[in-house]
């Protein structure tokens, strides 16, 4: 039964539409809603509202609720909408009385961050960890092949001397700048929104620095209506740190997708990581490296969801919100799951060096060349000149 | 097994990588596959490439799996990766050698955009067919409530007299424009690409024309290369018709949500299209609306997506145009049940003859008296003056 | 004087604020609000508002104005916000009292539709027409290079034979279908919005049709709110088929500035056609390439720009919408300029013949091992098998 | 001259399409590429590359340029392409062989990088100024009528007491949070590019630190190849943050344009605040909100143009990040203008106590009547239910 029943039935297309499929993701927050339901429970206790019997049962029973649902045995029913209502339902169905006092002091509003922060909290030190792992492949790739020359390229075309190792540091540079806006996002998210209600407060004292600590949250968010003005607002600038990681491994994937190429042949993608055609028998392609490619742009997509749901209603909650809960949580999945195929890529890329050497031709020197002659005392602009003179083509 | 399976294992995080759910959405595409294995069968007998037996056996098999799927009997596992390679196994598993020659004079990826364009082709039919129910909806709900005039705003101010006919003409006339757009679309999306390979063409004769006709493709899509580009590039179009279908729901539903709040009950939503809140009892939301509304944002971001990923490859098949199926498929979920969950708003929203009346204050006969002047021979730009000075305001 | 003046000031940055730089963007709409208004007065004319001598004047004066306009000598100001505005203005000063009935019967709701439309109708015009140039451009250089065989590229990797004519006729196919696209845009915008006033319609009987067929308009759009609502909407299918010819221009750039790097060396873009370097003086670079890759994502940002704008606001004319007028008109401007551009490219660009040719290597022709075998007998997947069994890699 | 001519000519069309508008937007950063090149001429004399009496003539001769753009002076034009070309053929002119001689040890592609930084750093402070401003601006207004009730809202009904301080109150915590979000952009944004030249290092030794210092960054940006991959992308972040406060903005105009409906009339936005219309005389319409809202998701929409460009390219400077400028730039723009025209709003804006209320009507205290239950021992689901009975509608 849903929480707010009041006796007569709602359109059954109705319910199916405003559920949609949230009660699937909803799967992934149970363990989170019951750990923030037992800080609730804890708290309710220290103000009077619960017995301390009643917090004990309550904490037992969602200690059981998790562990049910970490062996895939706590399933979210489409009637229910969503993980609050089924652990209610579950908790008042064991324990009567107790069960119906979960609730005082909160409203689903408050409750849904709650579990989303969490979640999140657990996804971006994740996502950190993962690029760590990311980070410490590359440098053992470096360590292998870095000083390997190869061609610099602006503008996709053959410019000056560079080396493999200045191309993968370039990467674990650009992911150590991600690492600080995942962690920026991570301590925007690090509030504690239980206690707010449904966005204006609540008719009763609690006491949130409780909570808000024994949840592990670094601090209480304290206007109830900014609370819910950060739905969807917070998720976008995770999901815009998710895709400033997604664009470095774009970028790297674009390199070498073309590098790989038999044509260049600098990097050699080791075939059990290709895949191949139904039709033309030769073929290796480089569908992950791809797919990383068309990842990011997902992520972007996901990004700019999330900013059109949220710029378009007043304050305070709004039904729209839901659907930002679907494009935060498949960002993350996308992006654990493409810095973790980089790692293993890294882990067996190859570099043939004979292949870079003889890339190594002479217009990656003409630079070089102008510098010989400023070095010898010629301004810059008229060694440009000079060398330039030899480069005209037609 | 795989279709391009060589012998050799592939890394089962690459596998999970590249399938990912694209297994499960494919699931939609088995019927359509088959109807396009079915032609693709005929037309290699006609060519000589299959028996008249052989041909009897697939056609006959093609069925079964058909029937199979309605059945919710035929299910494509994720080692398979897609329908495609589902359907051959099972061809080559039950029938051996005919099995082995259905997938001669195709490639994957013109037979993917078969099945592709026929789901599509039976979407926008829907996506049209739901549409015109939803007029037919506003035409009855005009019939009852049309004539009751209500205040026309602009800039959410009151700016002259309107009529609950002439807002929902609105949306009739809109959504008779989208018709327009996706009929455009429907025409883009119909042609056959089947007979042109991996995108440049095959090393054998093949009949398109038979198989284009078979299937009900209005023509052949000539140029192999062009097929492959269209990928995601038709789907983008498709996109783009059903974001202009959402939008008009979502102005629709902005006007709703505003003008049925008590402060204003010019309509009324019925209690049972409407949800109701954890902790506060009064409540009587509508989600249907806040969802609508935010849905036309999750098809717009899609239809970004979907941009993003075919804006970023070089000419012919990348693996990136996979992702494009998700966001094609789940708009079309999304806006089809959007539209029918406003025909059955429309059939059950009341208005509020009263609350109408009562609104229709005089400020908004202002213009009116403006041309009460006009019709007495005063210049416009005067008359505004004149009346204009009684609403300086403060 | 703003037409709405009412006596008391109005904030300087507030003024700032609206007006922004909507005024120098209305400069390329005076000679359409000119036009707009002589049809509009003459239809005044025939419901007996202003004297024959009235129209006479007044159509004298707005030819006036579109001269001094031609020769860049009528110029918006900021103090007068819009075109609409300095033109009535202008009437007002030279004319008097005909001037102050300009606006009888219109609102600049409905005005500034009307200039739009036909504004977006001559640039739709010229968008065609400079396509079919693309395309005759594109013609002349298949006649030229069409019959060199290069190499057919999937996922980047080398698939099958292809030809410069088979891609680019993949090229003009493509084009062709977005002159579908352009002209169903064409068609949608070809309404006319005069008469329909502020969006609630006029306190008076005006000739819609005359006004209609004088402009050169289809047909007249008929409810006065769906006229106000297509604002934005409209430009946001306008700019959705501008993207879809942007996005083949993308495509192609991609393909010529991989395959014409010396690595390559399919194509020869002409030195005139490049850019140099400020360091490197070797450097020949195909910034037009990249720009056209780039403007892509420029103008489908754009689209996404409008699509945001319209779907956050109820039913009628809001402010908002101004802000879609500049997306529209830069998305024309580098379309045009992205089509002339590469026909122009096409008209220069080199094949290598000798390149091409020594690029077609046997992977290539795989296939074709697969179906020397198919034709003589062996099952075609059995065939692949076999073949593929010899390059399988490591 | 351009600075990489070699002695052909460019096609005009190829040179028209290349520069684009872009010379016109570097105006605003001449002044600060005449500071990077003052830091560098001054490294180039510690390297010995420059003679002192060099140094002092270039720095002195920049200092002209930055006081002649002060005056509006420097006019860059079309054939220079940007302000980087202007300056070093000024300082030719002037100075001969030391004006040859500046482009020593730097490429334009971290020369404009460098510009570009310092520009940006500027704007982020300013914009985190002006946001201080507006905070301050809302605590003058909380001091005044924050203690106001006005109903709270969710899903746009009525939910529980609210007031203007706790409505207010949401907005200053949510703008304190951007601040952290301007803050790390402005970090990320704090690194020297200088001394990496086109994106592949120089050939010749530079004091990197030394320029660092000179020019306030914190500290040097190391891997040149980053420098380059860095570019639209930290743009992306900086877009992101201004986005942020945007999303604010766009709430609170939201609420405003609705509440200050005389309908409602909690809040009354004096007259020299409005605009009016061209037809209707008694209007007076809130553009200021409207265009508020609107231009969030322009500068949403910048956002993913910049996140398009970037991400279709490989690494190394390509030209379509060029196309990353007038975003960037125009967002700030926008955002500083917004932020600015709410600060001044909300120094005028008008709480009316009587009509708010008025507007605390019964169904506010709905959920305190439960928790005057649950005070008395009534399990908080119990009393919901007791309660909701009374407001089951119909």
């Amino acid at each position: 039964m849903k929480l707010w029943a009041k006796g007569y039935p709602i359109d059954k297309e109705v319910e199916d539409y405003v559920v949609g499929d949230g009660y699937l993701l909803d799967q992934a927050l149970v363990k989170y809603d019951c750990r923030a339901s037992i800080a609730h429970a804890e708290m309710l206790g220290r103000i009077g509202i619960l017995s301390p019997a009643e917090v004990k049962a309550l904490v037992k029973c969602l200690n059981e609720i998790t562990g049910l649902d970490a062996k895939g045995k706590f399933k979210i029913t489409k009637e229910q909408e969503d993980c609050h209502t089924a652990i209610e339902n579950y908790l008042t169905g064991k324990l009567g009385k107790a069960g119906k006092k979960i609730h005082t002091a909160r409203s689903r509003n408050d409750q849904v961050q709650a579990a989303l922060r969490l979640y999140y909290k657990d996804e971006l030190k994740n996502t950190i960890s993962l690029t760590l792992r990311l980070i410490a492949s590359l440098r053992r790739f470096t360590n292998k092949y870095g000083r390997i020359k190869i061609p610099g390229y602006t503008h996709t075309r053959k410019a000056m001397p560079s080396s493999v190792g200045l191309w993968a540091g370039a990467l674990i540079e650009s992911l150590d700048g991600d690492i600080g806006l995942l962690n920026f996002a991570y301590k925007l998210n690090d509030q504690s929104p239980l206690g707010t209600g449904a966005g204006y407060g609540l008719p009763i004292m609690v006491d949130r620095a409780f909570v808000a600590k024994k949840l592990g949250f670094a601090r209480v968010q304290n206007n109830p209506i900014y609370v819910q003005n950060s739905r969807g607002k917070f998720e976008s600038t995770i999901v815009h740190a998710l895709s400033q990681v997604m664009l470095d491994l774009d970028r790297v994937s674009r390199d070498l997708i073309i590098f790989s190429m038999p044509e260049f042949g600098y990097y050699i993608i080791p075939r059990e990581l290709t895949t191949g055609s139904s039709i033309m028998p030769q073929k290796k392609n480089p569908d992950v490296l791809e797919l990383v490619r068309a990842n990011y742009h997902v992520v972007n997509a996901y990004g700019a969801m999330i900013q059109g749901i949220v710029g378009s209603v007043p304050s305070g909650y709004n039904a729209d919100v839901m659907l930002t809960k679907a494009p935060a949580m498949r960002s993350f999945e996308i992006t654990e799951r493409s810095i973790s195929i980089m790692a293993l890529l890294f882990s067996k890329l190859k570099v043939d060096e004979e292949a870079s050497k003889r890339a190594m031709s002479d217009e990656l020197y003409a630079t070089a060349k102008v510098y010989d002659l400023v070095k010898k005392g010629v301004p810059f602009r008229d060694a440009y000149k000079r060398i330039s003179s030899k480069y005209k083509g037609k």
